[in-house]
Protein backbone atom coordinates (compact mmCIF):
# COMPACT_ATOMS: atom_id res chain seq x y z
CA UNK A 1 0.00 0.00 0.00
CA UNK A 2 1.09 3.76 -0.66
CA UNK A 3 -1.11 6.42 0.26
CA UNK A 4 -1.83 9.19 -2.58
CA UNK A 5 -0.26 7.23 -5.53
CA UNK A 6 -0.83 11.10 -7.91
CA UNK A 7 0.02 13.72 -5.66
CA UNK A 8 3.20 15.39 -5.61
CA UNK A 9 5.63 13.96 -4.46
CA UNK A 10 3.00 11.03 -3.39
CA UNK A 11 2.83 9.41 -0.67
CA UNK A 12 5.08 6.63 -0.86
CA UNK A 13 8.10 8.91 0.31
CA UNK A 14 6.57 9.33 3.57
CA UNK A 15 6.35 5.50 4.07
CA UNK A 16 9.97 5.36 3.22
CA UNK A 17 11.00 8.31 5.37
CA UNK A 18 9.24 6.13 8.53
CA UNK A 19 11.23 3.58 8.25
CA UNK A 20 8.13 0.76 7.07
CA UNK A 21 10.54 -0.74 4.67
CA UNK A 22 13.54 -0.44 6.20
CA UNK A 23 15.22 -4.40 6.12
CA UNK A 24 12.85 -5.15 3.10
CA UNK A 25 14.13 -7.39 0.58
CA UNK A 26 11.68 -7.16 -2.41
CA UNK A 27 8.30 -5.20 -3.12
CA UNK A 28 5.75 -6.43 -4.84
CA UNK A 29 2.93 -4.48 -5.74
CA UNK A 30 -0.32 -4.21 -8.38
CA UNK A 31 -2.34 -1.84 -10.25
CA UNK A 32 -5.95 -2.32 -11.16
CA UNK A 33 -5.90 -2.82 -15.13
CA UNK A 34 -9.71 -2.23 -16.78
CA UNK A 35 -7.86 -2.63 -20.37
CA UNK A 36 -7.53 -6.30 -19.95
CA UNK A 37 -10.08 -9.08 -18.43
CA UNK A 38 -10.74 -10.75 -15.48
CA UNK A 39 -8.32 -13.33 -15.34
CA UNK A 40 -5.18 -11.95 -16.83
CA UNK A 41 -2.23 -10.94 -15.11
CA UNK A 42 0.37 -8.47 -17.11
CA UNK A 43 3.86 -8.16 -16.10
CA UNK A 44 7.39 -7.00 -17.54
CA UNK A 45 10.73 -6.42 -16.32
CA UNK A 46 12.03 -3.05 -16.63
CA UNK A 47 10.14 0.47 -16.86
CA UNK A 48 6.32 0.08 -16.45
CA UNK A 49 5.23 3.77 -15.51
CA UNK A 50 6.57 6.73 -16.59
CA UNK A 51 7.56 9.78 -14.44
CA UNK A 52 5.18 12.78 -14.19
CA UNK A 53 5.92 16.31 -13.08
CA UNK A 54 4.08 19.76 -13.15
CA UNK A 55 5.41 22.89 -14.74
CA UNK A 56 4.24 26.30 -14.27
CA UNK A 57 6.00 29.15 -15.75
CA UNK A 58 5.46 32.80 -15.52
CA UNK A 59 6.87 35.08 -17.60
CA UNK A 60 6.96 38.77 -17.28
CA UNK A 61 7.61 41.61 -19.36
CA UNK A 62 7.43 45.67 -19.76
CA UNK A 63 3.79 45.35 -21.99
CA UNK A 64 3.61 47.83 -24.83
CA UNK A 65 1.88 48.53 -28.12
CA UNK A 66 1.26 45.94 -30.90
CA UNK A 67 2.58 48.59 -33.28
CA UNK A 68 5.88 48.95 -31.60
CA UNK A 69 7.56 45.52 -30.77
CA UNK A 70 10.82 46.47 -30.91
CA UNK A 71 10.65 48.51 -27.73
CA UNK A 72 9.31 45.70 -25.17
CA UNK A 73 9.54 42.56 -25.35
CA UNK A 74 7.02 40.77 -27.55
CA UNK A 75 5.35 38.50 -24.25
CA UNK A 76 3.33 36.55 -26.48
CA UNK A 77 5.65 35.49 -28.65
CA UNK A 78 8.25 34.72 -26.06
CA UNK A 79 6.11 32.45 -24.03
CA UNK A 80 5.02 30.77 -27.66
CA UNK A 81 8.87 30.10 -27.86
CA UNK A 82 8.77 28.63 -24.89
CA UNK A 83 6.24 26.20 -25.64
CA UNK A 84 7.84 25.19 -29.34
CA UNK A 85 11.41 25.53 -28.56
CA UNK A 86 11.49 24.50 -24.58
CA UNK A 87 10.55 20.63 -24.93
CA UNK A 88 13.00 20.42 -28.06
CA UNK A 89 15.99 21.56 -26.21
CA UNK A 90 15.54 19.84 -23.21
CA UNK A 91 15.12 16.11 -25.21
CA UNK A 92 18.24 17.00 -27.38
CA UNK A 93 20.06 16.76 -23.61
CA UNK A 94 18.37 13.53 -22.85
CA UNK A 95 18.59 10.36 -24.04
CA UNK A 96 16.08 9.53 -26.47
CA UNK A 97 15.07 5.80 -25.06
CA UNK A 98 14.26 7.73 -21.98
CA UNK A 99 11.03 9.00 -23.78
CA UNK A 100 10.61 12.24 -22.75
CA UNK A 101 7.25 14.68 -23.36
CA UNK A 102 6.88 17.93 -22.30
CA UNK A 103 3.33 19.13 -23.18
CA UNK A 104 2.00 22.02 -22.16
CA UNK A 105 -2.18 22.33 -21.41
CA UNK A 106 -2.72 25.88 -20.73
CA UNK A 107 -1.28 28.93 -22.56
CA UNK A 108 -2.46 32.39 -21.17
CA UNK A 109 -1.36 36.23 -21.67
CA UNK A 110 -3.12 39.79 -23.16
CA UNK A 111 -6.14 40.44 -23.76
CA UNK A 112 -6.58 42.95 -26.52
CA UNK A 113 -5.52 42.67 -30.23
CA UNK A 114 -3.54 45.69 -29.83
CA UNK A 115 -1.37 45.58 -26.52
CA UNK A 116 1.46 43.53 -25.62
CA UNK A 117 0.50 42.15 -22.25
CA UNK A 118 3.02 42.37 -19.45
CA UNK A 119 2.35 38.49 -18.10
CA UNK A 120 1.97 35.45 -19.56
CA UNK A 121 1.58 32.02 -17.54
CA UNK A 122 2.27 28.54 -19.17
CA UNK A 123 1.03 25.19 -17.19
CA UNK A 124 2.08 22.02 -18.63
CA UNK A 125 3.39 18.17 -17.77
CA UNK A 126 7.12 17.02 -17.77
CA UNK A 127 7.22 13.12 -18.21
CA UNK A 128 9.67 10.59 -19.01
CA UNK A 129 9.65 6.86 -19.28
CA UNK A 130 13.40 6.31 -18.16
CA UNK A 131 15.03 8.02 -15.49
CA UNK A 132 17.61 9.52 -16.60
CA UNK A 133 15.69 12.27 -18.28
CA UNK A 134 13.78 12.60 -15.26
CA UNK A 135 16.49 13.11 -13.21
CA UNK A 136 18.43 15.70 -15.06
CA UNK A 137 15.53 17.69 -15.79
CA UNK A 138 16.03 20.30 -13.36
CA UNK A 139 19.52 20.86 -13.92
CA UNK A 140 18.75 21.36 -17.54
CA UNK A 141 15.17 23.58 -17.24
CA UNK A 142 16.11 26.85 -15.75
CA UNK A 143 19.32 27.24 -17.87
CA UNK A 144 17.14 26.48 -20.94
CA UNK A 145 14.02 28.73 -20.13
CA UNK A 146 16.42 31.58 -19.23
CA UNK A 147 18.38 31.28 -23.00
CA UNK A 148 15.31 31.42 -24.01
CA UNK A 149 13.26 33.86 -22.36
CA UNK A 150 15.77 36.78 -21.30
CA UNK A 151 17.34 37.81 -24.59
CA UNK A 152 14.18 39.13 -26.04
CA UNK A 153 13.86 40.95 -22.66
CA UNK A 154 11.85 38.88 -20.63
CA UNK A 155 11.80 37.66 -17.13
CA UNK A 156 10.97 34.51 -15.53
CA UNK A 157 9.79 31.58 -12.87
CA UNK A 158 9.54 28.29 -12.88
CA UNK A 159 7.53 26.20 -10.26
CA UNK A 160 8.83 22.77 -10.68
CA UNK A 161 6.67 20.01 -9.23
CA UNK A 162 8.17 17.05 -9.22
CA UNK A 163 6.02 13.93 -9.29
CA UNK A 164 7.68 10.17 -8.99
CA UNK A 165 10.15 8.24 -11.26
CA UNK A 166 9.25 5.63 -13.08
CA UNK A 167 8.44 2.08 -11.47
CA UNK A 168 11.47 0.05 -12.44
CA UNK A 169 10.60 -3.98 -12.53
CA UNK A 170 13.58 -5.71 -11.64
CA UNK A 171 14.00 -8.96 -13.55
CA UNK A 172 14.84 -11.30 -10.33
CA UNK A 173 11.37 -9.98 -8.63
CA UNK A 174 9.63 -10.59 -11.69
CA UNK A 175 10.35 -13.71 -12.49
CA UNK A 176 8.53 -14.39 -8.97
CA UNK A 177 5.59 -12.56 -9.82
CA UNK A 178 5.46 -14.85 -12.96
CA UNK A 179 5.54 -17.78 -11.52
CA UNK A 180 3.05 -17.13 -8.87
CA UNK A 181 0.96 -15.91 -11.38
CA UNK A 182 1.37 -19.05 -13.49
CA UNK A 183 0.32 -21.05 -10.67
CA UNK A 184 -2.94 -18.25 -9.84
CA UNK A 185 -4.20 -17.95 -13.60
CA UNK A 186 -2.59 -20.41 -16.18
CA UNK A 187 0.14 -19.36 -17.85
CA UNK A 188 -1.69 -18.53 -20.76
CA UNK A 189 -2.93 -15.42 -18.81
CA UNK A 190 -0.12 -14.24 -17.67
CA UNK A 191 1.11 -11.55 -20.55
CA UNK A 192 3.63 -8.97 -20.98
CA UNK A 193 2.83 -5.13 -20.12
CA UNK A 194 3.48 -2.21 -22.11
CA UNK A 195 5.27 0.76 -19.89
CA UNK A 196 1.94 3.21 -18.79
CA UNK A 197 2.41 7.29 -19.94
CA UNK A 198 1.10 7.10 -16.53
CA UNK A 199 2.53 8.18 -13.01
CA UNK A 200 3.04 5.88 -10.13
CA UNK A 201 4.88 6.82 -6.69
CA UNK A 202 5.20 2.99 -5.59
CA UNK A 203 8.61 3.63 -8.16
CA UNK A 204 10.42 5.10 -4.98
CA UNK A 205 10.04 1.62 -2.93
CA UNK A 206 12.52 0.69 -5.76
CA UNK A 207 15.53 2.81 -4.10
CA UNK A 208 14.94 0.37 -1.07
CA UNK A 209 13.90 -3.25 -2.60
CA UNK A 210 13.55 -4.80 -6.28
CA UNK A 211 9.85 -4.13 -7.80
CA UNK A 212 7.76 -6.68 -8.94
CA UNK A 213 4.92 -4.58 -10.24
CA UNK A 214 1.93 -5.92 -11.69
CA UNK A 215 -1.21 -5.30 -13.68
CA UNK A 216 -3.72 -7.03 -12.83
CA UNK A 217 -7.04 -7.44 -14.89
CA UNK A 218 -10.43 -6.10 -13.86
CA UNK A 219 -12.37 -5.79 -16.72
CA UNK A 220 -15.80 -7.92 -16.44
CA UNK A 221 -16.19 -9.54 -20.40
CA UNK A 222 -19.07 -7.99 -21.83
CA UNK A 223 -19.42 -4.86 -19.51
CA UNK A 224 -18.67 -1.45 -20.71
CA UNK A 225 -15.14 -0.47 -20.46
CA UNK A 226 -14.93 2.44 -18.37
CA UNK A 227 -11.45 4.65 -17.68
CA UNK A 228 -9.90 3.64 -14.09
CA UNK A 229 -10.47 7.23 -12.74
CA UNK A 230 -14.26 7.75 -13.79
CA UNK A 231 -16.83 7.90 -11.48
CA UNK A 232 -18.73 5.10 -12.70
CA UNK A 233 -15.95 2.72 -12.94
CA UNK A 234 -16.54 -0.79 -12.10
CA UNK A 235 -14.60 -4.03 -11.55
CA UNK A 236 -15.17 -7.49 -11.78
CA UNK A 237 -14.20 -8.23 -7.84
CA UNK A 238 -13.24 -11.49 -8.35
CA UNK A 239 -10.04 -9.94 -9.48
CA UNK A 240 -9.45 -9.37 -5.79
CA UNK A 241 -8.78 -12.42 -4.54
CA UNK A 242 -6.73 -13.38 -7.78
CA UNK A 243 -4.29 -10.46 -7.12
CA UNK A 244 -4.10 -11.02 -3.62
CA UNK A 245 -3.10 -14.87 -4.10
CA UNK A 246 -0.48 -13.43 -6.68
CA UNK A 247 1.12 -10.58 -4.44
CA UNK A 248 1.34 -13.68 -1.74
CA UNK A 249 2.65 -16.29 -4.22
CA UNK A 250 5.33 -13.86 -5.43
CA UNK A 251 6.44 -13.36 -1.66
CA UNK A 252 6.78 -17.10 -0.99
CA UNK A 253 8.61 -17.48 -4.07
CA UNK A 254 10.97 -14.83 -3.26
CA UNK A 255 10.86 -16.09 0.23
CA UNK A 256 12.29 -19.62 -0.41
CA UNK A 257 14.71 -18.50 -2.86
CA UNK A 258 16.06 -15.76 -0.30
CA UNK A 259 15.62 -18.45 2.32
CA UNK A 260 18.12 -21.17 0.23
CA UNK A 261 20.75 -18.41 -0.76
CA UNK A 262 20.84 -17.79 3.07
CA UNK A 263 21.33 -21.17 3.69
CA UNK B 1 -12.80 65.67 -42.60
CA UNK B 2 -13.71 61.94 -42.25
CA UNK B 3 -15.64 60.44 -39.72
CA UNK B 4 -14.40 56.98 -37.72
CA UNK B 5 -10.82 57.49 -38.44
CA UNK B 6 -9.43 54.12 -36.32
CA UNK B 7 -12.41 52.05 -37.00
CA UNK B 8 -12.31 49.54 -39.94
CA UNK B 9 -12.47 49.96 -42.55
CA UNK B 10 -13.00 53.97 -41.60
CA UNK B 11 -15.63 56.50 -42.56
CA UNK B 12 -13.69 57.50 -45.47
CA UNK B 13 -14.68 54.93 -47.53
CA UNK B 14 -18.28 56.05 -46.92
CA UNK B 15 -17.46 59.12 -47.89
CA UNK B 16 -15.69 58.00 -51.10
CA UNK B 17 -18.53 55.86 -52.15
CA UNK B 18 -21.18 58.97 -51.52
CA UNK B 19 -19.24 60.65 -53.92
CA UNK B 20 -18.01 63.65 -52.02
CA UNK B 21 -14.47 63.59 -53.61
CA UNK B 22 -15.89 62.74 -57.39
CA UNK B 23 -13.77 65.61 -59.29
CA UNK B 24 -11.55 66.62 -56.53
CA UNK B 25 -7.86 66.76 -58.33
CA UNK B 26 -5.53 67.32 -54.50
CA UNK B 27 -6.74 66.42 -50.60
CA UNK B 28 -4.64 68.25 -47.67
CA UNK B 29 -5.40 66.70 -44.80
CA UNK B 30 -4.09 67.12 -40.88
CA UNK B 31 -3.01 65.22 -37.50
CA UNK B 32 -2.50 66.99 -34.41
CA UNK B 33 0.88 65.95 -32.95
CA UNK B 34 1.50 66.81 -29.28
CA UNK B 35 4.74 65.24 -29.80
CA UNK B 36 5.97 68.86 -31.60
CA UNK B 37 5.52 72.17 -30.20
CA UNK B 38 2.74 74.63 -31.80
CA UNK B 39 4.23 76.58 -34.42
CA UNK B 40 5.59 73.60 -36.05
CA UNK B 41 4.39 71.64 -39.33
CA UNK B 42 5.65 68.05 -39.83
CA UNK B 43 5.55 66.72 -43.22
CA UNK B 44 7.08 64.37 -45.79
CA UNK B 45 6.45 62.78 -49.09
CA UNK B 46 5.62 58.72 -49.11
CA UNK B 47 4.08 56.82 -46.52
CA UNK B 48 3.77 58.84 -43.40
CA UNK B 49 1.02 56.49 -41.80
CA UNK B 50 0.70 52.48 -41.44
CA UNK B 51 -2.00 50.41 -42.56
CA UNK B 52 -3.19 48.24 -39.28
CA UNK B 53 -5.54 45.59 -39.18
CA UNK B 54 -7.00 43.27 -36.63
CA UNK B 55 -6.62 39.53 -36.84
CA UNK B 56 -8.69 36.98 -34.48
CA UNK B 57 -7.71 33.42 -35.07
CA UNK B 58 -9.64 30.72 -33.18
CA UNK B 59 -8.35 27.30 -33.42
CA UNK B 60 -10.07 23.75 -32.62
CA UNK B 61 -8.69 20.36 -31.93
CA UNK B 62 -9.83 16.48 -30.43
CA UNK B 63 -8.18 17.55 -27.35
CA UNK B 64 -6.54 14.90 -25.12
CA UNK B 65 -4.25 13.78 -22.22
CA UNK B 66 -0.82 15.99 -21.99
CA UNK B 67 0.84 12.38 -22.01
CA UNK B 68 -0.62 11.28 -24.87
CA UNK B 69 -0.01 13.98 -27.43
CA UNK B 70 0.28 11.92 -29.97
CA UNK B 71 -3.06 10.87 -29.81
CA UNK B 72 -4.14 14.03 -30.27
CA UNK B 73 -3.46 17.35 -31.87
CA UNK B 74 -1.38 19.36 -29.23
CA UNK B 75 -3.38 22.70 -29.75
CA UNK B 76 -1.08 24.88 -26.97
CA UNK B 77 1.75 23.80 -29.10
CA UNK B 78 0.00 24.62 -32.54
CA UNK B 79 -1.40 27.68 -31.13
CA UNK B 80 2.23 28.59 -30.16
CA UNK B 81 3.73 27.46 -34.19
CA UNK B 82 0.99 29.88 -35.25
CA UNK B 83 2.30 32.84 -33.28
CA UNK B 84 6.06 31.80 -33.74
CA UNK B 85 5.69 31.23 -37.83
CA UNK B 86 2.61 33.46 -38.98
CA UNK B 87 4.92 36.43 -38.98
CA UNK B 88 7.88 35.18 -40.42
CA UNK B 89 6.16 32.81 -43.32
CA UNK B 90 4.27 36.20 -44.49
CA UNK B 91 7.24 38.36 -43.89
CA UNK B 92 8.96 36.20 -46.27
CA UNK B 93 6.44 36.83 -49.24
CA UNK B 94 6.47 40.43 -48.86
CA UNK B 95 8.84 43.34 -49.97
CA UNK B 96 10.96 43.66 -46.54
CA UNK B 97 10.66 47.31 -46.95
CA UNK B 98 7.04 47.56 -47.05
CA UNK B 99 7.84 47.02 -42.64
CA UNK B 100 5.49 43.86 -42.52
CA UNK B 101 4.55 43.76 -38.35
CA UNK B 102 2.56 40.81 -37.30
CA UNK B 103 2.19 40.50 -33.33
CA UNK B 104 -0.19 39.13 -31.26
CA UNK B 105 -1.45 41.32 -27.67
CA UNK B 106 -3.50 37.70 -26.78
CA UNK B 107 -2.97 33.64 -27.24
CA UNK B 108 -5.63 31.80 -24.76
CA UNK B 109 -6.15 28.06 -24.49
CA UNK B 110 -6.76 25.49 -22.09
CA UNK B 111 -7.06 25.44 -18.06
CA UNK B 112 -4.99 22.60 -16.35
CA UNK B 113 -1.33 21.36 -16.73
CA UNK B 114 -2.42 18.11 -18.06
CA UNK B 115 -5.04 18.37 -20.37
CA UNK B 116 -4.58 19.14 -24.21
CA UNK B 117 -7.21 21.45 -24.90
CA UNK B 118 -9.98 22.11 -27.62
CA UNK B 119 -9.35 25.44 -28.25
CA UNK B 120 -7.34 28.40 -28.67
CA UNK B 121 -7.77 31.94 -29.51
CA UNK B 122 -4.99 34.48 -30.49
CA UNK B 123 -5.84 38.00 -31.10
CA UNK B 124 -3.24 40.56 -32.66
CA UNK B 125 -2.50 43.48 -35.34
CA UNK B 126 -1.01 43.15 -38.78
CA UNK B 127 0.41 46.54 -39.98
CA UNK B 128 2.97 47.70 -42.61
CA UNK B 129 4.68 50.71 -43.85
CA UNK B 130 3.80 49.98 -47.59
CA UNK B 131 1.08 49.25 -49.21
CA UNK B 132 2.12 46.24 -50.92
CA UNK B 133 2.44 43.55 -48.26
CA UNK B 134 -0.98 45.21 -46.61
CA UNK B 135 -2.62 43.80 -50.33
CA UNK B 136 -1.01 41.05 -50.23
CA UNK B 137 -2.09 40.07 -46.57
CA UNK B 138 -5.57 38.55 -47.08
CA UNK B 139 -4.71 36.16 -50.22
CA UNK B 140 -1.61 34.47 -48.41
CA UNK B 141 -2.57 34.48 -44.59
CA UNK B 142 -5.30 31.37 -44.94
CA UNK B 143 -3.25 29.08 -47.27
CA UNK B 144 -0.49 30.38 -44.46
CA UNK B 145 -2.34 28.94 -41.50
CA UNK B 146 -3.79 26.22 -42.86
CA UNK B 147 -0.06 24.77 -43.59
CA UNK B 148 0.85 25.83 -40.00
CA UNK B 149 -2.21 24.18 -38.35
CA UNK B 150 -3.93 21.34 -40.75
CA UNK B 151 -0.96 19.06 -40.91
CA UNK B 152 -0.59 19.06 -36.95
CA UNK B 153 -4.29 17.60 -36.97
CA UNK B 154 -6.54 20.72 -35.91
CA UNK B 155 -8.47 22.71 -38.01
CA UNK B 156 -8.87 26.95 -38.14
CA UNK B 157 -10.82 30.21 -38.37
CA UNK B 158 -9.68 33.46 -39.36
CA UNK B 159 -11.67 36.46 -38.96
CA UNK B 160 -9.35 39.35 -40.85
CA UNK B 161 -10.56 42.66 -39.52
CA UNK B 162 -9.22 45.05 -42.85
CA UNK B 163 -8.15 48.21 -41.45
CA UNK B 164 -7.09 50.85 -43.81
CA UNK B 165 -3.75 51.19 -46.13
CA UNK B 166 -0.65 53.63 -44.95
CA UNK B 167 -1.28 57.17 -45.25
CA UNK B 168 1.35 58.14 -48.68
CA UNK B 169 1.97 61.28 -49.63
CA UNK B 170 2.01 62.66 -53.03
CA UNK B 171 5.42 65.00 -53.70
CA UNK B 172 3.67 66.87 -55.87
CA UNK B 173 0.71 67.71 -53.38
CA UNK B 174 3.09 68.24 -50.19
CA UNK B 175 5.32 70.92 -52.22
CA UNK B 176 2.50 72.95 -51.70
CA UNK B 177 1.87 72.27 -48.64
CA UNK B 178 5.64 72.96 -47.68
CA UNK B 179 5.02 76.35 -49.54
CA UNK B 180 1.77 77.30 -47.79
CA UNK B 181 3.63 75.80 -44.48
CA UNK B 182 6.40 78.50 -44.74
CA UNK B 183 4.35 81.29 -45.37
CA UNK B 184 2.35 80.39 -41.99
CA UNK B 185 4.97 79.45 -39.61
CA UNK B 186 8.21 80.22 -41.19
CA UNK B 187 10.54 78.03 -43.14
CA UNK B 188 12.63 76.85 -40.04
CA UNK B 189 9.80 75.45 -38.66
CA UNK B 190 8.64 73.04 -41.77
CA UNK B 191 10.16 69.83 -40.49
CA UNK B 192 10.50 66.30 -42.14
CA UNK B 193 7.76 63.73 -40.10
CA UNK B 194 8.49 60.22 -39.89
CA UNK B 195 6.03 57.19 -40.76
CA UNK B 196 3.86 56.64 -37.83
CA UNK B 197 3.10 53.54 -37.00
CA UNK B 198 -0.77 54.30 -36.58
CA UNK B 199 -3.63 53.31 -38.90
CA UNK B 200 -5.35 56.35 -40.74
CA UNK B 201 -8.44 56.31 -43.11
CA UNK B 202 -7.69 59.28 -44.20
CA UNK B 203 -5.31 57.01 -46.88
CA UNK B 204 -8.87 55.44 -48.90
CA UNK B 205 -8.64 59.26 -50.36
CA UNK B 206 -5.37 58.98 -52.19
CA UNK B 207 -7.18 56.21 -54.35
CA UNK B 208 -9.74 59.66 -55.98
CA UNK B 209 -6.26 62.14 -55.96
CA UNK B 210 -2.51 63.00 -54.69
CA UNK B 211 -2.51 63.13 -50.96
CA UNK B 212 -0.22 65.92 -48.68
CA UNK B 213 -1.04 65.20 -45.32
CA UNK B 214 0.91 66.82 -42.40
CA UNK B 215 1.33 66.46 -38.49
CA UNK B 216 0.17 69.69 -36.93
CA UNK B 217 2.33 71.00 -34.07
CA UNK B 218 -0.27 71.07 -30.91
CA UNK B 219 2.30 70.75 -27.69
CA UNK B 220 1.92 73.80 -25.56
CA UNK B 221 5.45 74.62 -24.57
CA UNK B 222 5.97 73.82 -20.48
CA UNK B 223 2.86 71.94 -20.51
CA UNK B 224 2.80 67.91 -19.74
CA UNK B 225 3.08 65.56 -22.62
CA UNK B 226 -0.17 63.84 -23.08
CA UNK B 227 -1.00 61.28 -25.80
CA UNK B 228 -3.59 62.39 -27.78
CA UNK B 229 -5.89 59.14 -27.13
CA UNK B 230 -5.96 60.01 -23.09
CA UNK B 231 -8.90 61.44 -21.52
CA UNK B 232 -6.68 64.29 -19.85
CA UNK B 233 -5.17 65.42 -23.36
CA UNK B 234 -5.10 68.89 -23.81
CA UNK B 235 -3.47 70.85 -27.01
CA UNK B 236 -2.42 74.51 -27.35
CA UNK B 237 -5.62 76.16 -29.31
CA UNK B 238 -3.55 78.33 -31.24
CA UNK B 239 -2.30 75.41 -33.28
CA UNK B 240 -6.12 75.27 -35.07
CA UNK B 241 -5.61 78.39 -36.51
CA UNK B 242 -2.76 77.77 -38.15
CA UNK B 243 -3.40 74.28 -39.12
CA UNK B 244 -6.46 75.88 -40.96
CA UNK B 245 -4.30 78.65 -42.15
CA UNK B 246 -1.75 76.14 -43.64
CA UNK B 247 -4.44 73.96 -45.33
CA UNK B 248 -6.63 76.51 -47.15
CA UNK B 249 -2.52 78.23 -48.34
CA UNK B 250 -2.00 74.38 -49.77
CA UNK B 251 -5.35 74.40 -51.78
CA UNK B 252 -5.03 77.89 -53.28
CA UNK B 253 -1.27 76.63 -54.06
CA UNK B 254 -2.21 73.49 -55.67
CA UNK B 255 -5.64 75.83 -57.16
CA UNK B 256 -3.03 78.32 -58.69
CA UNK B 257 -1.03 75.46 -60.49
CA UNK B 258 -4.41 73.42 -61.46
CA UNK B 259 -4.93 76.91 -63.11
CA UNK B 260 -1.74 77.95 -65.07
CA UNK B 261 -1.52 74.41 -66.29
CA UNK B 262 -5.24 74.12 -67.48
CA UNK B 263 -5.01 77.84 -68.90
Amino acid sequence: LQPAEEAVPGGATALVAAGVLDGVQAVFGLHADPANPVGTIGVSAGPITSAADLLDIRLHGPGGHTGRPHQTADLVHIASRVVVDLPMDLGLLCDPRDGLNVTFGSVHAGVAPNVIPTEARLLGSLRASGRGAWEAAPEHLPRLLAAIVEPRGATWELDHQRGAPPVVNDPWAVSHVVRAANAVVGSDSVRPTVQSAGGEDFSWYGDIAPLGYLRLGVHRPGADRVDIHAGSFDLDESAIALGARVLAGSALEALVELGARTN
